[in-house]
């Protein structure tokens, strides 16, 4: 996979150079397909790969809300693809017939495009398809690590990353892996714990953790990580449900060594401090 | 807690300015302690921020390996603190004592500072010697996500991350999570697989992940992923013992849906593609 652009370090400031190989070099036909993490929200959380690949493609491609992100990065030269929410199969559709026409494409995706992002979806039309492209992932800070660092640092030791959206997955296989991941003594970190639709999982699923922890496990909960107003509270299992909890709240629950003070919330590795 | 530089967007380039609350205003004198995940290694996949944060402060700490990934942002007005790998808590006492003296310290990490780095005992040290300090914790791309990327879309459904380095950790909750995350169908990433003096862990290891998944199951190995020559094989458990795995290999774990096709490894979600 080529690299289009090359880049400067400079005082105070980052250039992105064309290389022998940039863009200006289109000979070949052959559609390139960028499927882009650009991280928890906010634009300083962006790579600097991602960076250059949205502002280098012919073609950006997303969910609405995700192409507002980084609506500041594209110019009017660039085309627009975006959809609504549960389009994800239409979005790709586009994207890809729009690689196929030889234009270098971005599908953006919030946080790491290969967590229950885009980047699998985009693989497999494209082998089942057979399709002539290339297809280059470029990784991005996910909600897990963003709201990590906001909380302080619970994802010290092992842990295990649950969605609660039963949308795609029976919410049996869901409960066997919540009950597997608080049984291990797994620092837990819940995507997707609540919709309008969907009430109840976030209940079940604290009810399956004070199963096996204590009601005082410190318990983290983090509204739009590094997405503007970021909003963080550190409570505990036993009254984890007075929160607000949504669509953009990442929770991460303890282990058993978990602790909190001041306003964080921190897994020991296991050093003598 | 305040940034230092405000970001302008420029045709190719990035531009940091200060802003109003700059580092020329230095009036405060309690010092700073920024803890920088630097993402897998390669300076593409560095965040905007940490770039940023790395150029600004007064002082970067971090182990030798690590200070010559972000050697290149670094100048000679810049103190560096640099220690061995076993010095942990040496090099976070000698950042500390640093920003007690009202500089502005990076402890840098890679990935993400949060998953087994430094943001931890940081916390825990200032806790421990209340400290007055302030502290923030920036996240990067750390390997399981860096890795996946490489080897195509492994991570698109619930996961575990476990290290196998029993130094502070007992082999017997290890061994315990392996089970719990290998029979609750996760995909496993394993951080830390083998070292000189660790070879056992990942053989048994592979032996607990046959007890609940196929011989066929895919499993990648990422030999330093994203950070100069990363180098990948696609195999499954039957097999991945062929494979050189080493202190900078990331090893990641089918889910039973997983597949691998051409050069690539993927979980699906769950979409009707």
């Amino acid at each position: 996979m080529r690299t289009s652009s090359i880049i400067e370090w400079q005082e105070d400031g980052i250039t992105l150079k064309e290389d022998e190989t940039g863009r200006s070099d289109s000979s070949s036909s052959r559609g390139e397909v960028y499927v882009v993490g650009i991280g928890p929200g906010d634009l300083e959380h962006l790579s600097i790969k991602a960076f250059q690949i949205i502002k280098d493609v012919d073609v950006v491609a997303g969910y609405n809300t995700y192409i507002d992100l980084v609506d500041e990065l594209i110019s009017k030269e660039q085309e627009v693809i975006s959809t609504g929410m549960t389009k994800e199969i239409d979005r790709v559709e586009m994207a890809l017939e729009a690689a196929q026409k030889g234009n270098r494409v971005a599908i953006v995706s919030s946080g790491d495009a290969g967590v229950y992002g885009m980047a699998g979806l985009v693989l497999e039309t494209v082998d089942k398809k057979d399709l002539e492209l290339e297809v280059e992932i470029i990784p991005g800070i996910t909600a897990a690590n963003a709201a990590a660092s906001t909380l302080g640092a619970p994802l010290m030791h092992d842990y295990a990353v649950i969605s609660l959206s039963d949308l795609l997955t029976p919410w049996k296989v869901i409960v066997d892996r919540l009950k597997r991941a608080a049984g291990g003594d797994f620092v837990v970190v819940l995507y997707n714990p609540k919709s309008k639709q969907r009430q109840q999982q976030i209940v079940k699923a604290r009810e399956i953790f004070l199963q096996h922890k204590e009601p005082a496990t410190p318990v983290g909960i983090v509204r739009s990580a590094k997405r503007g107003s970021e909003e963080m509270v550190i409570t505990d299992l036993e009254n984890m449900l007075d929160e607000e909890i949504g669509m953009v709240t990442t929770v991460i629950i303890g282990n058993s060594e978990t602790f909190s003070f001041a306003d964080s919330m921190v897994t020991p590795r296991g050093y003598e401090v």
